[in-house]
């Protein structure tokens, strides 16, 4: 009941705090910004009566380096729109599933159909790492089928919102309360795991949430699951309901977000800040309408907070294939803005960012693309090129040219970046022409005529595609 | 200097409360979940001080219904890996744009290049009802060249991150306020607009942050900007930062939100909770990396809390058109799981939600359709499929059939869609061929000869793909 039972996981990972895990150079704004009571306090003329740079008293139940992941692209993906697959499709996607390294694969429900029945015991007998889990609802007709499949857990779901409520009020949820006790103990009574889920939690009566999870906990439940089904959840609204209900059961708490209106990523953080356990994903996030929590999105918002830890659970230079296996499967193409693995996720181009990525990488990125196979591109070819950019290219081509100089061929390749984005390869062309011109003593472009004689001498000596652009090639064409 | 001040726009908006305008079915949690102090004081064992129904403290600072856009696909986005406008496309942009009825569009600085600075000056002259904004660094050659241009406003960027402070402390703050105030002076002794913006927000120290923008609230700048340059920040983080930020200036708050850990839409949220008045977007997001906050986006979670307002100041239908125009011209495809206009966006597969969007199209959705000009599709003829979806089909299709009958042919569809995914048109054949075995008096699937005979015998008359599949096609299709 009390708040340090936030992770009641079998298996509880280390700890690490949030702060010990960030990069030494990234100061969290949170630890530094007073909390509520201060400001109030503040506004009111009193002093202060917390240290403003103490913990937040509710960092304690923050999960955020101590989560897992349910894996549900065969389930919540099966209901995506494109989603039909075989059981060949099926045991692959698992079998990649369970490399990456996610702690539980969630699997249709056995009583869906015929075939969904046989894939589930097929993949059951895989011998995967991942643990196995299928989806019904709360009734017994479909537990006793769940249970004969070779699963390791069963997770029931049933309706609460308000709409079920509306239309059988008082009764429903007594009932509803005794059906989740007969499936819960038939479930455990089998030996497996058991989660309870309620659907569209975020438009359901919290008292009568609440009275479902504490009855569904006091009898052993292993989860309880929120769901917001529909997508309306926003962060700080996840954040409370979350919080209130780690003070309520003492079990693990799964988190299920729809990403109707963008929030899913940001949903299932806001979820283990306040002591969420599991986090429901799909790979790019297939699922009903525009589906749910991507893996990779949150992958890469946990490893903000932790690098380290997700390093050490998942094999993340894994991620791309297993987007793209089910990207295939699926007929869809990764979106080109995915985090992480879109392919301009690590694609600089302003001059001001280019000039300080090529000095340190930290200033403008969070990830490292290393970390997840993935490869760096600097773009100093556009009109947005700057001087600073240029000049670190140019000390990588050992040209010697001043900084005067340097600002000179900048001007010269914003003006051909007006007509055309320059690759490259034409930069360094442009550089090494101009380190050419201004060796032989001309005036740099102060001599506009020789230079352009210059450069198309060289381009026609050397064609104008050849040299030194297999990072740009290889990046703009990975996804 | 107060909360109350938390907008001082030229023309606020109505600002109706979150309460009021949300549907009367939909009941938020959060004005049910106890605050902080209440679980604090639970927790102790204490009475709560605070009556936890009442609205938060905080409530008041929000502005989710008195906010404004400020279009950046034309400065943000031509960072984007392959952007490269050429002036007609910026032209179309700006056009679709400002008939969308964003408040604001922002352009690259005209110092990037001489193209760049030609543009400005045409999009200003084409007497757009969006203000037209240019985007500097804090320097007065640039603020120079921008006021020539013709623009409603200057917005200025400084980097302030911690990496900036480490490399020359202590001066540079100094350094810092003394050139932004020598830039804003000038720019607003011009007559037009003027915001100061920080870069890196959220790793810059934030007594130098809050120095900073006091500086120039004092000389009355009209917005200060917020920057999460490289996407690390997250919701709750967000929320502090601006709510201490609108304790300390009077001026606007303008947030700006890249999504490298897929949070910049609910990032961009939380800053409105907290009191900012301005974000920052760009169609489809693009922009450095894998972007920022998304244009759809955005309306998808704003339109969740207050429909209304969204409608009655942006033309929602264009949604569609202004994306697929940038996308065109950026040679990228909507991604599929786009909010909104993703093509599954409004496709409804499992039985369960079938059944109930069947009956209230609200159950499962929580963004109508038909006001962003999207339709509805819906899915009965995949193994996920119910009898309860089915025999809405049925109805529909005015056939006379018990609900036995239903079962047992939804037992057949099933069967059917473990081999394929059935079509609306498949589906609708399976039902009238049943419908017309039963009447003839066959026990249904129990002689399932029959009924397969019947079916090959239809198939073959009247073609296997005509039909009444339009709905589905054009949804299919329409990414």
């Amino acid at each position: 009941m009390c708040p340090s039972a936030a992770s009641t996981s079998a298996d509880p990972a280390p700890v690490p705090t949030t702060e010990g895990a960030v990069p030494p150079e990234f100061t969290p704004v949170d630890t530094h910004a007073p909390s509520q009571p201060e400001v109030v306090a503040a506004k009111n003329g009193t002093t202060p009566q917390h240290n403003p740079y103490a913990p937040r008293a509710s960092d304690f139940l923050s999960n955020v380096s101590n989560w897992k992941i349910i894996e549900s692209t065969l389930r919540e993906g099966e209901q995506f729109a494109n989603a039909f697959f075989d059981t060949e499709t099926k045991m692959k996607i698992a079998q990649a599933l369970s490399d990456f390294g996610v702690e539980y694969i969630e699997l249709t429900s056995p009583a869906a159909s015929e075939q969904s029945r046989e894939d589930c015991k097929r993949i059951c007998q895989m011998g995967l790492k991942s643990k196995i889990l299928t989806h019904i609802r709360c009734h017994m007709d479909d537990a006793r089928i769940a249970v004969e499949t070779g699963v390791d857990g069963v997770d029931i779901v049933i309706g609460t919102s308000s709409f079920l409520r509306k239309y059988s009020h008082g009764k429903d949820i007594t009932y509803i309360i005794k059906s989740a006790i007969e499936v819960i103990e038939f479930v455990k009574s089998k030996g497996i795991e058991v989660r309870f889920s309620s659907e569209d939690s975020f438009r359901s009566d919290l008292v009568d949430l609440l009275s479902i999870y504490r009855a569904v906990d006091k009898i052993g439940v292993n989860r309880v699951g929120i769901a917001d089904t529909v997508g309306c959840a926003n962060p700080r609204q996840v954040y409370e309901l979350v919080r209130t209900l780690r003070g309520v059961v003492s079990c693990d708490i799964e988190c299920h977000f729809h990403d109707d209106s963008g929030c899913a990523v940001a949903n299932a953080f806001c979820a283990l800040e306040a002591g969420a356990t599991h986090i429901d994903t799909s790979v790019l996030g297939i699922g009903e309408r525009n589906g749910i929590t991507t893996l990779g999105g949150l992958i890469a918002r946990m490893y903000v907070v932790n690098p380290e830890y997700c390093k050490s659970k998942y094999n993340l230079a894994m991620l791309r294939e297993v987007e793209n296996l089910v990207a295939d499967a699926v007929q869809v193409s990764v979106p080109f803005n995915n985090p992480i693995t879109g392919f301009c996720a690590f694609t600089h181009k302003a001059g001001i960012h280019a000039k300080a990525i090529l000095a340190n990488p930290s200033t403008y990125e969070i990830l490292k693309p290393e970390d997840f196979g993935m490869s760096r591109y600097i773009d100093i070819g556009s009109r947005l090129t700057g001087w600073n950019a240029v000049k670190s290219r140019v000390e990588q081509l050992e040209l010697e040219l001043t900084d005067e100089q340097v600002k000179d061929v900048t001007a010269k390749i914003k003006e051909l970046a007006d007509v055309r984005t320059q690759s490259m390869d034409d930069v360094d062309t442009v550089l090494r022409v101009y380190h050419k011109h201004v060796s032989s003593g001309a005036l740099g472009l102060r001599q506009p005529a020789r230079f352009d004689e210059l450069l198309a001498e060289h381009k026609s000596q050397n064609g104008s595609e050849a040299g030194d652009e297999p990072a740009a090639k290889k990046q703009k064409t990975s996804a």
